[in-house]
C-alpha cells in the first residue's frame, strides 16, 4: 500500500462512523494540510459510499486546525442517494471538536470523453526544468513535502517574483503512486498560495472554505496545476484552481475564499 | 417591504427552525428557481445570526426540486462561531423531505474598500440597449422574470448565437429594491445557462452544487453579470459567474456544477 492510502485510511466502526489517524507526513507547520483534511473525511464518504466511489463536487469548510499524530473520527450522515449521485455530510471530529465540515456529491467518474469545452493546459516548462518547491520561504516546516514533489514554474518559484498572484507547476507523489480523485483533493491545496506571486509572503493564509469539482480520473504521472488569485478585497481572497493530467485534460477544478494574515494577527 | 423581502420571509420556530413559504412568482416552470431557494435557506442563517448576518461562502447542494406556493422549513445548525465568522447548516424542508442542504460562512462585510486585486468589468452595452430576458425559448414559464428585470447582452440573447458559451448582461428587482448580498445569491442563478450561447437550448441543466462568495454589499442600482462555461465533458459543466455593481466593484462570485440534460432524460 502506498503512503497516500494507508495515511488516509478510516476503518469502519459503525453507524456511519469511522476512524483513523491524521498522521505528521502532511502538515504545514504544525497541522495537517487542509487538502490532507479534506482526502481523509473524503475517504470516509467512499468507504460509506461503494457504489458512489467518487468526489464529484466537495464543499470544506474549516472550523479549527487539524491535530496531527493525532486519532481521528469522520461521521458520515448520507442525505440523498440517487441513481448517479449521493450527497453526503462528513465531519471529521478530533479530541471531541469538529475539524471540518464537508458537503459532497458523491458519484462515479468511470471513463470521461473527450471534452466538449476545455480549459487549455498553460505553458510550463517540463518538471525538470521547475524548481522544487522547498519551505525556505514560508519561514514554517513543511512536511507534506516529504510526500509530495512539488515543480514551481521558475518564474513563479520565487515569492514576490512572478508580478502577478498566479503560481503554476507540477505535482506528484514521491512514492510514486498514481494520481487518481482523492489525490486532486490534496493537490488543490498543495501549492504556495497564489498572492504570493504579487505580494510576497505575505503570511498566513488560512481557507475559510474549498470547493473541488473532480472531473475525471487522471492518468498515471504528473498533475499540472495553475493557481489565480483574481478578487482580492480587505484580506480576503478568492482562489481558483485548475488541474490537468499528462494527457492533457483537466481532471479538477477548485476555489477557495481564503483570509490574508499578516505575522501575529488573530484569526 | 419589497416583494423579495416579504416572499423570503421567515418566522422564528424554535429551537433553530424558521418557518415560511416558497411563493410560486419566483419559478422556472413549475419549480422555485434555484437561487430563490438558496435566498430563503441563507434568509433563516441571517435570523438566526444577527452579529454575522452577511453569507460569505455559502454551498449550496440541490437534493429535490422545491415545491412552489407551498410552506417550508429552514433547520439551521452552528457548526462554530468565531469573532468574525460563524459556520453553519441550513436545511430546506417541505414536505417532510430535504429541498436542498446549505454550508455557509456568514459574516459582517460592513463597508469593503477599494480591493487590491480584482477582474474588471466586461464590455456590456448600457441596459437600455440590451434585451430583456423572455421565456420563450426555453419552453418553460418564467415566473421569475415578473420579479426580476433581466437584460441580455444583445449579442448573447438568442440561444446559440453567441458561439460561445457566456451570458452577459444586467439584472435588477422589478419593484425597485436595492441589490444586498442576499440578491446576490438570488442573482447568480438567474440568467440563462452560459452553455446555451454555445449549444443552444440544450434541455434542462440542473444545478448539482453552487457556490457563492459574496465579496461586498452593492451599491444600489443594476447588478452587472457574466457567467460562462469553460469546461463540458460527458454531461457535465462547471459555470462560474461574477456579479459587478454599478461602481464597477466585484459583488460576487459564483461557481456551479450543474448537468446537461436532454429534454425526456431521467435523472
Amino acid at each position: 500500500m502506498n503512503v497516500f492510502d494507508f495515511e488516509t485510511r478510516l476503518d469502519p466502526a459503525g453507524d456511519g462512523r469511522f476512524t483513523g489517524r491524521l498522521h505528521p507526513g502532511w502538515s504545514i507547520g504544525a497541522h495537517p494540510n487542509g487538502g490532507y483534511l479534506a482526502a481523509v473525511a473524503v475517504s470516509g464518504l467512499r468507504a460509506a459510499l461503494p457504489a458512489h466511489p467518487d468526489p464529484l463536487s466537495v464543499t470544506v469548510h474549516y472550523l479549527r486546525p487539524g491535530l496531527q499524530d493525532a486519532p481521528c473520527e469522520v461521521r458520515v450522515e448520507v442525505l440523498r442517494t440517487g441513481r448517479t449521485l449521493t450527497t453526503a455530510r462528513a465531519t471529521l471530529v478530533q479530541d471531541g471538536g469538529s475539524r471540518l465540515e464537508v458537503l459532497a456529491a458523491m458519484g462515479d467518474l468511470g471513463a470521461v470523453g473527450e471534452p466538449a469545452i476545455a480549459i487549455a493546459p498553460p505553458a510550463v516548462p517540463p518538471p525538470d526544468a521547475c524548481v522544487m518547491r522547498s519551505g525556505g520561504e514560508q519561514g514554517v516546516t513543511l512536511s507534506i513535502l516529504g510526500r509530495l514533489d512539488i515543480r514551481l514554474h521558475p518564474d513563479e518559484a520565487r515569492a514576490g517574483a512572478a508580478g502577478r498572484a498566479q503560481v503554476t507547476g507540477w505535482v506528484r507523489f514521491r512514492d510514486g503512486r498514481a494520481p487518481d480523485p482523492l489525490a486532486s483533493l490534496l493537490f488543490a491545496d498543495a501549492f504556495p498560495p497564489s498572492v504570493f506571486g504579487l505580494l510576497g509572503a505575505v503570511g498566513w493564509v488560512p481557507t475559510v472554505s474549498l470547493t473541488v469539482d473532480v472531473r475525471r480520473r487522471p492518468v498515471p504521472g504528473w498533475i499540472l496545476c495553475r493557481f489565480r488569485t483574481e478578487d482580492l478585497a480587505d484580506g480576503r481572497l478568492i482562489e481558483d484552481g485548475v488541474l490537468w493530467d499528462e494527457a492533457g485534460h483537466i481532471v479538477a477544478q477548485s476555489r477557495q475564499l481564503a483570509l490574508v494574515r499578516r505575522p501575529g494577527s488573530a484569526s
